[in-house]
């Protein structure tokens, strides 16, 4: 079985062709309006083209098209039904878009799920009955399997808003207009905020915010800059209480860190592993914490296996 | 089918001797020393037989006792896994008891669960697939079922603790360990302090802090007094805040709200409901919030509906 796997990130749109769970050739093309739909879409419909061009597989060769949706997605009708990111997509016929362009079948499912799939079928969590995922990129996802089930909820939202759990009851307002939201306390679009509020980081960033991200961060963490430890500790506390109340919620074997922002999963994971022991209700050896096995292409595989799903249903 | 339910809270110990769903006879047991297991079986033993007497049921038209337990509970094995509050349980023969006792049959479960259940099956959840509940009492208890099956996870804890999801990344530790848990914030044995931080409210009860609880409160509170307006506020927000999290964790149709504090039910689940309303993903119209339809019946209905699931397997 041959499919293309599209991970419509924040930042990056990551993109594969995946040949029997093996990945064949992969993409990685930048949003330049992550709320421009048409336009993405345009750069997603080339890009299946060239991968199709580059790996040397004809489009009547092609299985199906995994998509990845940062959003709310009704993945049994594959239709988008909440997104700040791309308001447009909502209600869009993506299968007629598959079916026009490739005569091919599509999946279309929100992206920490499709993460979350992968790592479950060939990850971190294969061979488990329950686990938990949180993606830590320009946003937080989330994905939660339980009883060896996949949770979906009355409105596919259940394990999926983890990012939305409120960790701070006298919060600011999220974007989404909750209080106090993980990924408003600690998130690639939230980091600008708090390093301007460390006095000693802000320094280094008045003329040019845009140096701002969690790399950067992390560098000047290991180069044992004092505003960076502080400000990198505070997001990771953010991280561990929403890693233990994850737990407390889902009750995992195992609760898997993935996303952008693990490229420094080096500190990050023992520090979240650190805080869980500490004040969690699971001894440390009832949970494991561990970076995504697949580390960035654990939603181009799960496309694969959602769509293996699909099609032999 | 005769059954016995029995719910071990952390003031009272309720009891109900039900045939066929309906409850025959109640009782309701003060609990003196709820550190004391041995004190208090002996208690629900004498409790057992009054209640079988008064209902002129001959112990073996009997078909089982379900027991309701403030802890965590492996329910395939009727063995208490983790109890703050009758250390000794852990690891009892509950089966053993019973049928040495009465020779019937025994389920054992969380409080919140058999609560839980009971609304599920005869209550605000009855006929939906997903419904999450929040007991509030001595502390908060929950349940949830999603997609159609209620969550258990790995260790029975998946929808069980949301009393110790961390709604404060600033908070003190809860008695749990935790930092900033829901209970620890605004439960019954958190009130207390609560009152005394408040200064108007603590000139009342400075002689004597064994008035303070949530009827004591709320009465105050429908008489206007402005401290008692402050401290039920501030548990209200804390609630609300609680039920966004488990709506956002189990994306249910409709979230239950139990427990004694909700006596008060009139002013909390408004309150509640205009809170999920201003800050929760979901729209008012895709969630319902409702005091659980049997009040504190709930439990003791759960059992009977436990019981019946185990013996007809």
């Amino acid at each position: 079985m041959i499919s293309i796997s599209i991970d419509m990130g924040g930042t990056f749109v990551k993109t594969g062709i995946v040949s029997n769970g093996k990945i064949l050739k992969k993409g990685r093309i930048p949003v330049k309006d992550n709320r421009n739909f048409e336009a993405t879409l345009l750069l997603i419909t080339d890009e299946i083209n060239r991968l199709l061009s580059i790996a040397d597989v004809n489009a009547l060769e092609l299985n199906g098209i995994a998509i990845a949706f940062p959003g709310l997605v009704d993945y049994d009708n594959m239709k988008v039904t909440m997104t700040h990111k791309y308001p447009t997509a909502v209600d869009f016929d993506f299968i007629k878009w598959a079916k026009d362009n490739w005569d091919t079948s599509l999946a279309l499912i929100n992206d920490a799920r499709m993460a979350g799939i992968g790592e479950w079928h060939v990850g971190a969590g294969e061979g488990t009955k329950h686990m938990a995922m949180i993606t830590l990129g320009t946003g937080i996802g989330s994905f939660a399997t339980v009883d060896g089930k996949r949770l979906r909820g009355n409105g596919y939202r259940a394990g999926n808003l983890f990012g939305h759990i409120s960790l701070d009851i006298n919060g600011d307002r999220c974007q989404c207009n909750n209080l106090g939201c993980a990924e408003s306390l600690a998130s690639s679009w939230s980091l600008p905020q708090l390093v301007k509020q460390d006095e000693e980081l802000n320094e280094l960033v008045k003329d040019d915010d845009s140096v701002i991200n969690f790399k950067w961060l992390f560098d000047l963490y290991r180069e044992g800059n004092a505003g960076a430890i502080r400000v990198a500790d505070k997001c990771m506390h953010v991280w561990g209480v929403l890693a233990i109340n994850m737990i407390h919620s889902y009750d995992p074997q195992v609760l898997v860190l993935g996303g952008g922002i693990l490229n420094s999963a080096d500190i990050i994971v023992p520090y979240i592993r650190k805080q869980v022991d500490k004040y969690c209700w699971l001894n440390v050896d009832e949970i494991k914490i561990e970076h995504a096995f697949l580390g960035e292409d654990a939603s181009i595989v799960g496309g694969y296996f959602l769509l293996k799903e699909i099609l032999t249903k």
